[in-house]
């Protein structure tokens, strides 16, 4: 198919983009599979229950893939590329929970043309679970 | 099962743990799936090779997804958890392309009870296509 | 292996076939991956709780899915190819719904060697939760 | 996540959407899992090689899948639902295709306010795979 490309000069600071999706079992197993982190507080309730998060929680990085979508969202179908991205993970988020990525321009980077992207994940209480920098490149051709 | 844990003292600087997998088609489906994100570089194969990368190339979370595990691994079954995250994208990855995942201590902050890693990710020809730091914690009870 | 091929001849009117599985939240996350469709009312329960539905539905083409299943048991094994089928929409499907789907033949059309399927699913209640028809065609040697 | 809502009043003739993705075997294998379909010209390489296809090619409702995705993008998040769906399923699609899904507003009814879109698949040679109509409705509160 022809995309319709938006180019570098289009993106203002502001610019958002955002996706929720209730995170699951699903999401876990296959997590582990792609990722190979069988990690026991993630793959193991009867041992998860012990600890302080009481069950089961969703391996860190499931949840900031959705900051992958969001920053793919956000750069606009196609030609854009992650340069970097910083993680913090401050809370737990539990199968079920339903988590809401975002991705905000903060800052048009000219000269190296990229956009540098407040990213940061809710869950459905509007706890923020996680938060971080992405960078962002327009323009892989 | 029980588990026997490692405690924080017994860990050191240069404590590493690395996993290698080759990353395929189904694995970049199935990070589609968990992420939400179908951009068209991973997708869209007719797309992809027009681009600089001449095909399709995994999402860089997924790759760096294996950062996860070998963040477990170091901080050994179980009681550990991700506090933070940093990434860069160095190169492409692509569907065949075999990557080994490296996590390793650098520091300890021991106020903190936290281990500062350096974590990375290397293809087939031993090539860095994504570096960066993790900071674990041991002992979530 | 080496088939043993029904016919066209051999197929007759009221000819059928069935199948039942319960649709779980992870077949939900493997539609998504395939179909790219992450719609909210699939996959944001805190959203699909404000709807009428109450909560998460599976796609209707995920239901729709297992008369694919149901189409090839009736055509047997092998030798057959599905060239039109039409799908209403009735009821949602929601995950832990058992869905029976159906494959009947109610017509043989001759002169195109080809056969004419009321395809239909059902809910655990009995409610029929998509219907429509196949058009199914033997012999593709 | 608050979504802004697209009302009924606001689709016209000619909204489209669109949505390219390569069709891969695990693409097939997780459509066997989902539906049950595990017919041979999908899953028996050796055998799909006898047939006129001379391969194994994807499920017709595999395609199809994709205009799920075209159809929740064509009417926004959220608030919609599919009503009806017809598909002649005209071309085989092999793994590797690259499918282009798209659907388009063909008529507005007002009276049920409903969409009738046409809907359908091409592959990388621009041969139309997959063509229908869909019926969407938006409003589901």
């Amino acid at each position: 198919m022809l995309y319709e490309i938006k180019p570098f000069e289009a993106f203002k600071v502001g610019d958002r983009a955002t996706f929720t999706k209730t995170i699951g079992e699903a999401d876990i197993l296959l997590f582990a599979a792609i990722s190979g982190d069988n990690y026991s507080v993630h793959v193991d309730e009867e041992y998860a229950k012990t600890t302080r998060f009481g069950g089961r929680i969703a391996h860190g990085m499931l949840t900031a893939s959705m900051l992958s979508a969001t920053n793919g969202m956000l750069l606009q179908q196609p030609g854009g590329i992650s340069v970097a991205q910083t993680l913090r993970f401050l809370k737990p988020v539990y199968p079920g929970d339903t988590i809401t990525a975002r991705s905000e321009v903060v800052e048009i980077l000219v000269e190296k043309r990229r956009l540098r992207c407040r990213t940061w994940c809710t869950n459905q209480r509007g706890e923020i679970v996680i938060e971080g920098e992405a960078i962002e490149q327009k323009d892989v051709h």
